[in-house]
Formats: C-alpha cells, structure tokens, sequence
C-alpha cells in the first residue's frame, strides 16, 4: 500500500486531533515529522504517537525531504504565511480553518497553490459526517427536488472565555463559519446576501468584549433558496448541531449522535442521554474521514473536496455576518468580495 | 342516514364507554334504551346521554320494540345468557369479552345465534387501535413474508384488587385474553400449543388469591411461527401497549400512544412524557371504530369482524395458559377444546 | 349542568368545524342557531348537526333571544362588524381570524366588546393544541430559565388557488399569522421588529397575484429573544406543525402528530408513515379545546385566553412581514401599530 | 506508560478482529506476536499491522518469553487445550467463546487457570457495548427496582452455510449463547430453567443439518426474574440486537446503532436507514472496551469481568435450551451441570 509521508505543524488541540488520526485511523498516512514552537508539547505528543522527527521551526517541516505534505495546524495569522511557504516548497497543504482573517491574505494564499500545482485542502471537517453526508448525497442526487429552506442550528455546550472571543475575530469567524461552510455545501449554491439578529444572552463579559453568542442569521442563494443558521454559545445539554433541508420533493435532515442509546421509562416520564457533548465526539469520525479523503486525494492526484475558494467563501460570509450585525440590514455578498 | 338503534345491557365501566362512544362518535348509532339493576347507574347514565328509555330488567331491552340490537356490558357470568335470549328475540348481538368461562356455554351461544340467524360480535376493541390495525393490514398484505416471530407486549398501569383478581377468573382470562386474540388476529394462524411462565412478582395478595400478576407466554402457531406475550399488572410508567412481528420479508412493529410529543433537553438529560396511562384514553379510537363497525355491518347485512368463534378461542388459550402454568409443561390446544 | 347557547354565523369550512366541534365535544355547548347566505349550505349543516333554527340574517342570530353567544364564521370582511353588532346587542363573541385587515377597525372592534362589557375572543385554536401547551406550559413555569431562540416550522400541504392568494390578505395575513401569535404565546414576549426574507418557490400563479408562498421570517422580541418561523405553501410529505424554544436552562420542541406509529423495517430502510395531513386532524382537540375553554370562560365569567389585542397584534405583525418583504429591510412594530 | 505484551493464536475472522483491534485501539497493547497453521494468513495479518514475529505451531506464542499474555482465537476444539497450555506456562489468557462443547472440559481449564494462578477471561464481548453496558449500570444501581422481566432480541442478517450449522454446534451455542451471558449478566442472576421453542424457518439446509434457525427461548432466573430471547437466522433488514429490561420501578431498553441519523419525509413515508448490519460495526466499540479491560486487569492485577464460570454457565444453558428443543419441556438447569 502506497503511503503520505506528512508532516504537521502545530500541536496544540486540533494539531493533536489530527496527529492521533493520521496515525491511528489513516493506514495511508505516515506522520514523519512535527513541528511545534513549544518543545515540550511537540515532544510529549511525538512520543504517545511514535513519530520520529520533532522540530520548533516550521520551516523544518516544509523543507523536510520526506515530507510530501504539511498539515497546518498553528494559530490562524499563520496560516497563509505556511500555505505559500509550503506551496513554494512544492507539498501538498492541508490547513485548518479559517485560512486567514482577510479576503486578500486568502486570495494570495490560494494563489501561490495554485502556481505551484500543489493541492490545496482546507479542514472543514463536518463535511465529512456521516450525517451531514447522507443528506448532502440525498440532496445531490437531485431526487429530493429543489432546495427551497435550509435550517443549520448550532450550539456549543460551553461558551470560550471572553479573552478567547476576543482574539478568535469573533462567533461568527470562529463558530458560525462552519455552518457557512456547512449551508453552501448542502444547498449547493452560492450566498448572496445575509441578515444577521445577534445578540449577548449567554455571558456579558463576551458582550463587553465586542462579541455576540447568540444569533439567528438570514442566507439568500443564489438559486432561490433561504438558509437560517441559529447559533448559541452555551446549551446547557450539550453540542447541538442539527441540520434540515426542505425542498420541492421531500425535506431531509440529520440529528446529533449519542454515546449510547438507552431509553429509561420511570414513574415520572420517560429519560435518555444527552448528545455526545465534545465537538471530538461528536465529529471523530468526520475528522478520520477528512484525512483519509485528503491523502487519498494526494495519493491518487484526485481532486480535493474542500478548495481554498471554499475557505475564502465561508471567511466573506462571516464578514457579511458581521456587518450585517453592526449595520442591522442586509448585506450583500457583493459588498463584501 | 339509516340509524340503527341500539339497547344497552349494563352501565357498569365499560358500559358506559359504550354508551359515550355510541352517542358521541358513531353517527350511524341510536341509543334508544339502557338497563341495568342499579337503577342509580343507570338513571344517571341515561341523563348525562340523553337517553329515553331506563330499565332495570334486561328483558325490556330484549323485548323493546325499537331495539334492533344489543349491546351486552353486563357481568360475565350474564353475557352467554343474555345472548341467547337476545338471538331468540331476533336481536343482533355485541357481547363484551369473555363470553363465558366454560367452553360448552360459548359454544351454546354461538349456536343461538346461528339458529336466530343474528350477527353477534364480540368485543376485542383493540383490533381496531389505529397502530395495530396497521400492522394488521401490513401483515395481511403478503409484503412483509411468512410470520416468523410475534411479539406483544401488555403491561398494566395498576394491579386490580385481590378481590377482583379473584373474581375475574385470573389474569389470562380477564387480561391476557385480549393479547390471546390480538396474536391469533396480527398471526392470521391458529394457537396449537401455549407455554406459559408465570408469578406473582406485583402483589402477594394476588397470588394468596390464587392468581398470577407476572408472565411470558410462548405460543405455537399452526403456521409455524412462535409468538410472545409478556404481562405485568404493574408497570409504573402507565400502560405498556406493543407489538412486533417479524417475517421472512421484515418486521413491523407498533408503539404505545402519547398525551402529546414534547422532549426537554435540560443539563442532565432528554425527558418526554409518559404513555397515555388509562385503557379508554389508549383505546378511545379503537372503542369508536368497533361500535361504527358492528353498527355498520348489521345496517348493510355485513360481515362482523370478531365472531363468537374468537371469543371461543380466546377463552380457550387462556385456559390452555392457566393449565400449562399449574402444570409447569407445553400444553396443546387439542388438550382443551 | 350550566350550558351556554351559541349562535353560529356563517356554515363554510371553519363554520362547519366549529358547529361539529361544539355539537359533539363540548358537553356544555348548546347550538340553537345558525346563519349563513347560503341557505342551501345553511339548512345542510342545520339536519346534519339536529340544529333548531337556520336564517340567513346574521343579525337574527344576534337578535335571538335565546343566543347567549355568538361565534363569527363569516369572511374576513365581515368579522368586525358583526362583532360590533353583537357587542351591542350584549352577546358574547368569538371571532375567528384575523379580526379584520386593518388596525384601525379592529381597535375599534376591541372598544365595542369592552364598553358593552362582553367576552371577545379570536380564533387562535393552535394554543389549545396539546403538544403546544405543554410546551408554553414548561415555558411558563420558569425552569426553563430565559428564552434565547424560538424556532417555528409552519408548512401547509398544498398551495391555495392564486385567486385565493389574491384575496386571502397574502400568506402573511393569512397563514403566517398563527405562526406570529404562537410566537408571542410561547415567548412571553411582543415582537418589536420583523424581517423577512420571502419568495415564490412552490407555484409562479402566486407571484403573479402579488404573494410569496415560501418564507423565513426573523421576529426580535422585547425580552432579547429571537424568533424564526419558516414557511412552505407546499409540503408533499404533509402538513408540517412542529416548535422548538431554547433558553437559559435547556431546549424544549414539539413535533407533528401522526395517524398511527407503525414502523417498518424492510430490506431497503426502515419506513413509517406521514405526519396528519390536514389542518382538522392535526388541530382536532385544539379546536374542541379552544371551544371548551370560550363556553367555561363565558359561563364561568373567567378570563378569556385569547384576547382582541393578541388578534390585533397578530395583524401587526403581518403588516411588518409584508413591509419587510418589501422594503427589504428590517421593519420596527413601532413603524406599524 | 507500562504496555502488556500479547501473542495472539489464530488469525482467522475474530482472530483479525482482535488484532486490528488492539493494534489500533488498545494504547496499552504490544502485540509481539501471531500464530497460524495458516501461514499465509498470518503473514498477511502480520504485514498489514507491523507485527514483528509469525509462527506456525501456537506453543511459540505460549512459550514466546516476551509474550505476557495470549488471546486466543482459534478453532473452538482448541480453546481448552491452549487454555491449560497457556496456563501451565504461567501465561495470562483471554479465550473467545465458547471456551468447549463440554461441561467438563470446560472446568478443567478452569482449573488449570486457577492452578496456575492466572487471569482467565472469555470473549463475550457484547458486555462491553456502550448501549448494553448503560443498561447493565442502570439496572445494578437498583434505582430500577427488581427485575421481573427480560427480553432480548438478537438477530443475524444472514443465515450461516448449512456445513457451518452443521459443526458450529448449533444454533445455541454459536449464537445465542452470547444471548445466555447478555440474560444473566443484565439480570444479575442465575438462569435455573429453561424452554425451547424453535424451528426452521429460513433455511430447510439448516434443518436437514439437524440445526434451527429461528427460536423463542424462555429462562427462568432464580431471582424470580422471567426472560425471553428470540432469534433468527435472517433478518431482512439488518443485524438486530436490542434488549428490554422491566422491573419493579421502571423500564430501561437499548437500541440498535445505525451508520447515520438522517430521516427523509417523502411524499410517500418518512424513510431512514437500517441499523448497522455487520457485528464488526455494531460491535466495534466492544471489543475496544473488551481489550482494554482485559489489558488493563492483568497489568493492574485487577478482576476479571468475565470469567471461566461465565463461560461455563453460558454453555450450560445453550445445552439446555437444545434439551428443552428435542424433548419440548421445559429443563431444569440443575440436569445439566
């Protein structure tokens, strides 16, 4: 079996995530190296994984001779920055969403993959679901009928801290940028125009720091359809995300998993659990999928699923979001790209 | 419209769900006359309905010139009495279930009402319950296979009192006899053997009454499929009414009904309401249907869904239950009848 | 038992539901009289239900002697005027929706019931509804802390003809309004401002007549709550009924209800049935409650649960709707009422 | 972190299973060795999961002196002898089941395991499902009171070749005795009766090998408890394992898991997909927890969840179920062991 040498930059929580896929859910990949400006990280995840190489420079990784591709897993200001290094170094790129925080950073980055042939794939994991997958695949064959509403809610069971809002360029780029990615996936189409209704109902402290978490957000399509996403930072049963598309031929939506699916019938009412609470959880098998399709992209020279134009769309959407928020009207996406 | 008009014998419980149901729900149905020895009962009964006509013997019923037909919601050990008087009248007959305890005074009664050449139809009101009558006609129409395996669950809310179980001819005869009957209708098959599990696990007064409050039953069928009945006098999360049947070409299965759908989410689990918990809230659309049913069928001359062979047969399961529970060993209905 | 006599006005569809209703369900319901221009439907109803007297003056209702009550089945454009009539002749009165298309009548409607010091209610049944009073209930109750997000599904099976769009007041008005004042019933709280996003997805003859026929329509509410309801003319898999309202200390929804709950698991998927399809079925013991509830309140002298001013509201809202639709910008209640 | 070495005998289907298994999922685990008459199988196995050593004759995974502990998957006729081999060079062994076709085989393993003082643990490794082992830990609290009845309902997606009824033992002790051990360890008691009603429905081969394939089985507990399994060779729509536990103070059921959640409403039901059809999926997070806990008790020292009785028992019972087959009584677990 051919394998992808890799090599990941960044160990902290989502480089850690996909490290322990790469190793133990991808038998296509082989992780050859690590990079990580914290030592002590890199080297305590190199040795629970087995992986050979460790460095605190990125560069290491990139310029590595038996690295193949680079999975970008460092703070998002230096995203960009390692696509086009890698791109000029000729690896395949792999980088966690979001790309970067501006429109033309994105366009340059897509623009040195591009140049250099290389793939370029972006980690907007839910795609790979095999919930949301079903219905994207019902809803692609076309035997459902036209799209015609497409409602996404979202909910974290635990709001960030208010330093951590602050610095993530807010709900919508951080959180609700999933969902973005998520509704012109299923839907199919493009979004035109947004109205956002945010508000601060969780924590006040968010509000201070110039951020929103709650909302419920308005998309136009451009094939006709309107999309609503709601978004909370704090359901205090759980991680809920939930999605339903509602066409000309039938309506098709996807519920959260469980760990287990016990059902207790007691004196006062009937009882089952919770949803899986931890975003690892709830999306394990999303993240395995999303590595194995992406090395077997790279492998088989096939195209990728989630483009670099998929990564620019979901960031001027967030923005749309946004000013839509601060303006209290629709915006459209033109105004914005 | 052609009305029939209807007099009935009792005005105990279940009389007077007949009584509601005739009155409320079946247009086709004129109550013209109710008996009953309590004349209390009955006075107050007929107020609330607006019924003409109160006796307390029930041959004026029987005799009455503008009863067609007979409602029969007296005490057991009347109902294969009244039959036959009834059909010597030339009355069409609805008796309660069971028709009598003794095979032979069932058999009688049968043949009364052959000889008069009236319809007599027996009450198991739960052939027409929405969700079974579905399964009915899924089982029926040959698309779900050859009946492999039948399952009934029936599980009561409360225990009665000692003193009714002993009264009641026990549990198989007064409870299980309606799961009897629905096996031999889902199954579309004669019972040729019963096994039967049983103890007394609710109330300890209950078995020094010489009954049982606790079973599994395993019936034999002549079509080759086995069939299931467990049966508690308690359950205490309301009353436990399911089905399943599973054949060569799937399996169908029927739930328990809802006051309404609601589900909480709160931070320490899913919760939903209870089953409807009393046997007239369950049933309200299967007692409705089985009185527009035999109304129906003797105003068009047709064919009358639950004859006093069922009846027969109920009774003879049940008493093939009991023998195999004191004697701990299968036992075949050709033992009994 | 106290019953109250009603006097019905007008015998069309709703008419006819609501004579059934209160013949057969309200046990403290008297119809002594009904009234309709179509004498032919009029006297139909009449025979059908054993109703005394049938006219085909509106105002002979309202000046029988007997009627203690009168219930406005009539168009649209007759209901405040009717209610005004009745005020005056000292009747109480339950008038179906909307009470009228403008603000102005149905204020002046409201200050005729209140100076005559008679009960008005307005027909919105869905209240009564047992899987949305459950909800509102817990809702109610505080435990489910702060409404933060309030999802609405609203969709019909089947279009209405363009020419009725065109005169229906628009979908709004029409259809969308219960959805507006079950959002106010469930929230607790008035709508201050609405957007809508609207369109034509299901039959271009609606557009033609000027309404949409598919919508997602944002409510912000006083207490910081948000709100969205979607809309569909067209659901092929039935009439679409179902709410969910996410708050500070957890979620609560309702779903559909369901003929019966059979399921089938066959070799290419499991399958069960579809939601009730039609608007009587669905909302049956809505309606008799709703009818139950203005008899108690009217004989009881007790509070009415459905007042003029939630009927005017209700209009508001939909003026709001549709002048955000057109406008294409978020439009304040203040701009409206 | 200290690691368990293991030599595993046997590579075929469970042999693979266990393998990949602890390869992947076990963190704990070393598996520095594999054995197979099989010699192509082996290597192949041994490639494809980086083990280092391959044997032909199992008494080198036995007297392997890196090899801390064996799993052993082979043919069943083999599992005592390696058992006491095992034993007898001090070797900690996990044994898939049944451990032998014969009482005292079986309790002479026992015994040699205990001689030697090491950890005996045998496969039953549905214990370990999440769904099954929330029930077993809801039912152990004793929040839901004494258990009165048990129902489980197992269920392959296809029936095994007739040669393979044939030496598989039978019908019960190749399937349903993971039935046996599922019923006695929900139930927390021993099975002390048992009745048999079985026969051939799916497959005439299977009956002409002197095999069943479909049965229902009744089991008497010596806690009073009353269980029931049912079980057939095909099941149209999938892999069907579910359980249903009713005691004194409530209910608590467990459900098939199912590769995706969505529904589709169509216009002709509302369809989803069938439970996850192949035991390697439904099962796959068993046989993780299966491993771990083994890995875990023999380097911690800690009890063995399941041990040499509990195989014991289960054979017993299977035994009796095929007595209470052919002779068509119920048999009392005290005539077999």
């Amino acid at each position: 079996m051919e394998k992808l040498n890799l090599g990941v930059i960044g160990t902290g929580r989502i480089g850690k995530v996909h490290i322990a896929t790469l190793v133990q859910s991808v038998p296509k990949a082989n992780v050859v190296a690590i990079a990580d400006t914290d030592q002590a990280s890199a080297r305590k995840v190199a040795q629970a994984f087995g992986i050979k190489s460790v460095f605190d420079n990125y560069m290491d990784i990139i310029n590595h001779p038996e690295v193949e591709a680079v999975v970008i897993c460092s703070p998002t200001d230096t995203h960009a920055k390692y696509t086009v290094d890698a791109a000029k170094a000729g690896k395949h790129i792999f980088c966690e969403k979001p790309v970067d925080l501006s429109l033309d950073v994105i366009k340059g980055a897509i623009d040195a993959t591009k140049k250099a042939g290389v793939k370029f794939m972006v980690g907007f994991n839910r795609r790979f679901d095999p919930n949301f997958l079903k219905v994207k695949q019902m809803v692609s064959d076309g035997k459902r009928g036209q799209p015609h509403i497409l409602k996404i809610t979202s909910r974290d069971p635990n709001p960030p801290s208010a330093e951590y809002a602050a610095v993530s360029g807010g709900m919508f780029m951080d959180m609700t940028i999933h969902d973005f990615d998520m509704a012109r996936y299923i839907c199919g189409s493009e979004v035109t125009e947004v109205f956002t209704c945010a508000s601060v109902m969780v924590d006040p402290a968010i509000g201070k720091a110039g951020d929103v978490d709650t909302a419920v957000i308005t998309l136009m399509f451009a094939n006709g359809a309107t999309g609503v996403i709601d978004n909370s930072r704090k359901a205090v049963y759980g991680y809920d995300q939930r999605l339903e598309i509602f066409g000309s031929k039938g309506m098709v939506n996807a519920d959260n998993n469980f760990p287990e699916n016990h059902r207790y019938f007691a004196s006062d009412g009937i009882h089952s659990s919770l949803p899986l609470n931890f975003f690892m959880d709830r999306y394990l098998e999303s993240y395995a999928n999303e590595m194995k399709i992406f090395c077997e992209a790279v492998i088989n020279n096939a195209p990728i699923p989630v483009s670099g134009e998929d990564g620019l769309m979901s960031v001027a959407i967030a923005m749309a979001a946004k000013k839509s928020h601060l303006e209290h009207r629709p915006v459209k996406l033109s105004e914005i790209i």
